[in-house]
């Protein structure tokens, strides 16, 4: 058997579900821990950090977690792309919920070890939409939140993409997406990354936007991505 | 069969002309959404994105976006590049009017949605010659997408090349141009890109530079790639 | 014997301790004379380089040489990931004492040659805890080099992985983490590179605190990803 | 035979010296171009560009260059590099001066098209030792040359490294340099990115430092590099 083989075989083994659950919860921890820190130390700092510094850490720290833990729980980190792998038949119904409370409970902890060490500014990074206009969020965070996972389809999930670099392109979207709408929707994309600084923090508003709008705009990216590209070449 | 030939069959497989051509639409889309709309962010913002943030901007969603429709329409997103490998022998002339279509009508949806969403900001990103000069922006936007092709058919055209790396190359020359050239051109080098701020917005001033200066940069690229590098080694 | 094969083959052979361990020494005397020097120049000119530059380079820097290091020495570069990998049994006891000797040998000749070729400024670059918090500090290192540290376990050490992405994904890491906790802790994760600014500027105000944290936090991330991906697949 | 066998070997195949004299004339136009034209605009633009996005727009161009270029040419687009590697037994004597001619007339027309199209601004992107202090950026241009062409050797022209990831590896080294030594001694590293806006501008000052320092840099990594590394592995 060749070592390629071999390789391919072993990735194959069977990691227990727990295993799993527990790499999303470690993994949306360092995501919120890193993305919604840059948030507060920027405001600590007096701007060190820049608008586009903030950006760049939740794009590369969304890649380095693929790189780093694709192979054990696919790296979801984001209910919405999880709710959107399973409905496009990518991901089995029984594992949805370990993993959205994983993730929720990994964010949790995150903005509370932020409130302890760091104390309670820029509201824990919590995403509001700019000047209270839930509409204008509303439809940018589904738009948002559609290119995400229709990248997520495009470089990971498709089995004619070379998934390697499916690491690089989602988070080069994430920073992208978070650089050029952050200062209007807040560029969440992400209900456990909203979700925990709103719980620590006390601060609710708009705050189901922040579900209803990347639920379905990942939703709608699985209906589009399928009409363009659906074949029975996927995986 | 390995695995690597089985991989690269299926790849060959036929994928329709509809399909193709939609994927542009919607990779000229995104491309548009997020590189104007982070034109207008930063107007809306004072500046919170910065120059540097929108050349990121430019730069990675043409990487993740060749990632995610490399392997469906060839993410070329750019009427001059269809148009440069029609020239080259690399793309058949019937296909040239649907992408080109699906280009223009993607970008045109993005700045309409640009427009409802944020208003009449920043001329909607639209480019235009600093000081109306457009005999120094023909120039170099001929340079700048002279530049782009080549990069193109060394990194993602010419069979010795790995072109896995493609869409990181080609990101990171637009990124690159969009950095040193915007404030000078606007670093459009896609006729696409700026045919829908001009259209949505009804800004056409010195709008033709723009077409000329693209296309004929990206048909000279190929010219020059051909002579050095031509052989039947091309694909 | 396949090409493939034969290349696998061929880097398994003997490399002499001693050039590892040169390696390493040569590899962090680039990480502090490039990390630390961004930290001065800035200094010198006044800011030209911003915060953000600085978290570039040490992330770049350190991708970079792990893509022309690895091969050799693995690259560690870095006492805190040396014992962590000693721990977790994928690298023998005996090399220890010359790496760790190498790392500190390397980065102190590169703050020695800063002070030389560019006076002391910015305290060389010593980490030092924000307002004297160390227990901030501590816990906040121990939170950063176990986030680096799991990554470099995902990404690099577990057989599953593709960790021919290792460089850049421990390379984003870093920089994400300079970047965002830079203010408030240094961001060392590394006590070669908290020891020479140290030692060459006489600056050893709360020290300690970038050995105990960076080394407890490596330690923590070997523990914790043991158990959720541990079996006999790995190395 | 398999696909990767005939790809390898289909690389070897004959490619006329002149059609690789002129892929490195039309490299290092390309990069002195994008390189000392951001240097330019950021002048003419008041700054926006910034020096971490000049930093930025010298490593990227230099990592897009390699994917396009390195099957042809190898992208030198650098005299140092150039003899560096014919010192090391990696480089056919007889190619060194159509090389560095090649390399020195792209760049000189990058100069003339930029002096031509934008001004004699920003001494057309010329090194300057900071304060007169030649003897600062010798060594620091010395040492500069060292880190990147033992990068080079590491990442790309060792067998034991994979040298799909040598773009990427040496780009961020090329903006690492740039972004943190900039300041100070320009961070040239590259005798032809010197030598170009010298003559086009007359800035003659202390020039001989750029052609010193980088190649007797160049040269000490090759004789570290293979004392470190050196076996019968190298290519």
């Amino acid at each position: 058997m060749s070592i390629t083989a071999r390789k391919l075989g072993l990735k194959k083994l069977f990691i227990p579900y727990w295993r799993k659950a527990l790499a999303e919860a470690i993994g949306t921890f360092i995501l919120v821990f890193a993305g919604t820190g840059a948030v507060m130390v920027n405001n600590i700092s007096q701007g060190a950090i820049t608008h586009l510094g903030i950006s760049f850490v939740f794009g590369a720290v969304v890649a380095a977690l693929i790189y780093s833990l694709g192979h054990i729980s696919g790296a979801h980190l984001n209910p919405a792309v999880t709710l959107a792998l399973w409905q496009g038949g990518f991901f089995p119904k029984k594992q949805i919920l370990p993993y959205i409370f994983s993730q929720l409970l990994g964010a949790t902890i995150a903005s509370a070890l932020l409130l302890l060490s760091l104390g309670k500014v820029a509201n824990l990074g919590a995403t509001l939409p700019l000047n209270n206009n839930w509409l204008q969020s509303l439809i940018l965070e589904f738009m948002l939140t559609f290119i995400l996972m229709f990248v997520i389809l495009g470089a990971a999930v498709d089995k004619r993409a070379n998934s390697s670099f499916a690491g690089l392109a989602i988070g080069l979207t994430v920073g992208v997406e978070a650089a050029f709408m952050g200062p209007i929707t807040g560029a969440s994309m992400n209900p456990a990354r909203s979700f925990s600084p709103a719980l620590i923090g006390g601060i609710w508003q708009h705050h189901w936007v922040y579900w209803v709008a990347p639920i379905l705009g990942a939703q709608f990216a699985v209906f589009v991505y399928k009409n363009i590209a659906y074949s029975d070449l996927q995986r």
